[in-house]
């Protein structure tokens, strides 16, 4: 698989291999790693993925090694950094579902972590993609805080995105500019 | 070693066992932890330390577990998140070092993102304590930056921090209580 401009995706650990690549070409989270590194030599905005958290157990510090390790589970969400002087901080994740998005994707330290940025005045969102209909939306945290403290159903439906979330339009370059929504909210 | 509210430094991975634990009990980056813990507790600030960035070379995904890694250099800095609506980020060093602060401690591309990071209006700064001298220092972004543009020195000498940077004083709780700081800087 060849990425755009030499970058690869370091950090990922996963390979789901029932992704549709169709006419994308990657995922979302490489989508966002090429969008980000953009904005950056763009000097837009310093927004940057959370390297994985990793519990180490055995270490050979001589060769600088690590030869047993375990993946652990987030505190927070994966992006955050500054635009604009705002302070901005995100999650973003993908399911192959077309009815809805399944709470079970976002642990429940990561909804106190959004609650907290929220209530703090951060811009805080989610960026979902449902990649069967090749839709790619921006939520922001008040309206995913709404939903879950309004409703029992562990899935948020395809009809609240459609609803309350922002499309975000796909692009060359910037693949998935969300910082537009973003600005446009901002200058609401 | 004991850790006071039962945190344990999960992503510390070198244990520098030079350190002088005097009356301290515990190095920058435990107090750094401890400090933060006590911030998201009691909703004064949600600021976080990345995980240390790893590259994986094996995984045994049927286990999850890492058999093969290595420690990859960090981009940005170590510490970021929000405090009163405004995104803070700073890295945090120690040095035995009496003399100043050898600026080999710092990436270029720490140094590339603290300049970004000042630019685009975040608050951002150094914690630099000199463990001989039991001292803790936050030294901001742009007296930083004109240390480096106007030197050619490898080192930051103590002068400069005592007259440029604002020295922490030890607490009980919060340990490290660089926020105090940054409320006054933010009140001027």
């Amino acid at each position: 698989m060849n990425y755009p401009m030499g970058i690869k995706g370091k950090t990922r650990v996963k390979v789901n291999k029932n992704i549709d690549y169709k006419n994308r070409g990657m995922n979302l989270e490489d989508d966002l790693n090429i969008t980000n590194d953009y904005y950056i030599e763009k000097e837009i905005a310093y927004i940057y993925k959370k390297p994985t958290p990793i519990k180490l157990v055995k270490v050979d510090y001589k060769k600088a090694k690590i030869t047993e390790a375990y993946f652990d589970s987030p505190s927070t969400t994966d992006y955050n950094g500054i635009y604009k002087g705002h302070y901005i901080d995100f999650e973003a994740k993908e399911t192959e579902n077309v009815r809805g998005f399944p709470l079970i994707n976002i642990h429940p330290h990561q909804i106190k972590h959004i609650r907290n940025i929220n209530k703090e005045s951060g811009i805080c969102f989610l960026i979902v993609r449902f990649s069967k209909l090749c839709k790619t939306y921006l939520l922001m945290a008040n309206d995913f805080i709404e939903y879950i403290d309004s409703n029992k159903k562990s899935v948020i439906p395809i009809t609240y995105f459609e609803d309350r979330a922002y499309l975000i339009k796909d692009k060359f370059m910037p693949r998935v500019d969300y910082l537009e929504i973003i600005n446009n909210i901002l200058e609401e």
